[in-house]
């Protein structure tokens, strides 16, 4: 192994687009990397091209990011969490694009469930950047038996990167998934499957799809092998959410057969405003809140309150665990955008918890 | 009016996006070109940012491009068309999104019917461009009634824009858009919705909005107002591949709730091998050929030939009409990519038409 050092140490599993991109920003933000990958050349390559110091496991990092294809994710973490000598405040996070089963087959406390959302267009490392995540949203996705030391640094990480961290429920997580990207991308293929067969018979057609349809199946050239797992991990959210889409587009579809110009006109003029209100990415707010909420010490304290703040949209920007002198109470200090502040205590107060905010400079 | 000039001269009908790139990229390539507009202000808007020459109408313009709304075509078409001292081989088109009933209220052998794809998601002069067509397709929709010469005519000054001509029936383009775009449309404003409702409850749905989601709902975005007069024109092509989508989608569902994974990967490796030959805006050939037929002096030759060249996706970058002596036969000569000669004089003798290619250099 390499020899001791004074810098942060992390660990990377899997050394593809995503672990490539994390190894490389952690680095440059002056962490030591050692990263693994079930593919010997493909963890040299990584090495070659800066996005690790070495190759192999470290029971010394603090954070362990395992970057693998879904169905290899519990195995690897369990392979991180069973390291002798592992270090008593390591962390184990994934980067996995559906969470339920993922987070239900680990069920240790110090593993957090993760989500960039992030280069999902490239693959491999080619693709890596050490700046993909900053504006980005990356969704972690703390349980009641999460260890609220364990999030905290992990979600420090995270930001560090420059992304935004959206605190969710894994099955929470799972069903907004399914709407704004499963669906989406299977709907993108099945328009581009359809405009094809049409293309066979009068080969015009594509030379009449212009850039709102190449705009519309542009994630349809992704990666297919990726989906039979995540459409088995997530069905039911998926089949739920094709069932409002088929119940939607079947509407649509009567208001253009029954000429319905002003039904016609209400949707599209709504759909026109929502998509122009669609936040681009993230900017850091100007200005800040600190939330302060005293809390017991109980399990399942610190996930409700997250992913309370994701659910709402309130973006946690840092967050600490305070203990009381006492042992049995702390307080979780969290520091949030201001538009969020007021929203957030009142759901906090609407919960019994007893929350204070005051504005940052 | 303005006085005798030795330029070719044009007009346009309607100065907003559309209609103010036609007369920048005339303006750019030497025609004198006249502008009206039912708003006098866009008119006088047009003139000071180039667009136009001169506000008003123009007997002596060799073509007239009426830009306007669909529902207001016909009227302007029959008003060029009434001009008193109108020149004898003026030709009109427009550039409607959908062909069929316009080209059959107009129903003169002076007009064509045209569409011109690009420029769909801006709106007015501010976004005129006169590049806006380099490499655009710009569909034109001849008819058994269409004068040959007029045809001809247009198609030199489309070209000579910068476009790639497709020669499709009214019927076709109106078939084949409403697969490629009006549905596409619709479905992307169907996803929007769905996502904004769903965000109502949960604000964290559009911050795990990616770039994926962004795309597919971009056009979404655009102009409402088009929409009910596209979907009133087009009601029944559309109805229609609504109806060949939600079996599609419904059957993509399907594979997801019965776990079905090698379906899935199958239709999702056929839709990204078909994105990504997708081709992107035409690219001028590097080897055209020339294709010889001789036609008989009968309406509705010149429009079958064309059309069946774009139904088979072959580019007529040049077409001229050479009339024997006789005058009861011509020579209709095409200039088509080397690549698509051999189909399209395959097409032709499948017809009975003499067709003969030889390679340009």
């Amino acid at each position: 192994m390499a020899s001791p050092s004074t810098a942060d140490r992390a660990a990377v599993i899997g050394t593809g687009l995503i672990g490539g991109s994390i190894g490389l920003a952690l680095r440059a933000r002056g962490w030591h990397v050692t990263g693994h990958d079930a593919d010997p050349d493909r963890a040299a390559q990584a090495l070659a091209a800066g996005a690790i110091d070495a190759v192999g496991f470290d029971p010394a990092a603090q954070v362990t990011f395992v970057a693998t294809p879904v169905d290899a994710v519990a195995k690897e973490v369990a392979a991180v969490l069973g390291q002798v000598g592992l270090r008593g405040d390591a962390v184990v996070t994934d980067v996995a694009g559906v969470k339920g089963p993922v987070v239900a087959s680990v069920g240790d406390p110090r593993f957090v469930g993760g989500h960039p959302m992030a280069g999902s267009e490239q693959v491999g490392l080619d693709g890596a950047d050490g700046e993909l995540f900053v504006g980005a949203t990356w969704v972690l996705t703390p349980t009641a038996i999460t260890d609220p030391g364990s999030y905290a640094r992990l979600q420090a990480v995270v930001v560090s990167l420059g992304a935004e961290v959206v605190a969710l429920s894994p099955e929470q997580h799972d069903a907004l998934v399914a709407v704004v990207s499963h669906v989406p991308h299977l709907t993108a293929a099945t328009l581009m499957n359809l405009a094809d067969r049409k293309a066979e018979k009068h080969a015009a057609l594509l030379r009449l799809a212009a850039g709102g349809f190449r705009d519309m199946t542009r994630i349809a050239a992704g990666q297919p092998g990726i989906w039979p797992d995540v459409c088995a991990d997530n069905a039911p959210a998926i089949v739920e959410a094709f069932d409002i889409l088929l119940a939607d587009l079947s509407a649509m579809r009567d208001r253009v057969a029954n000429g319905d110009r002003a039904g016609l006109l209400d949707v599209l003029e709504h759909a026109a405003t929502a998509r122009r209100s669609l936040p681009s990415r993230a900017v850091r707010p100007e200005r800040l809140s600190e939330i302060r909420v005293p809390v017991p010490d109980r399990p399942g304290v610190l996930s409700e309150i997250t992913t309370l703040a994701g659910d709402l949209g309130v973006n946690i920007a840092d967050l600490e665990i305070a203990h009381s002198a006492e042992g049995d109470r702390g307080v979780l200090v969290l520091v949030v955008d201001a538009d969020g502040s007021e929203r957030l205590v009142e759901a906090l107060h609407g919960r019994a918890y007893r929350a204070t905010a005051r504005n940052l400079q």
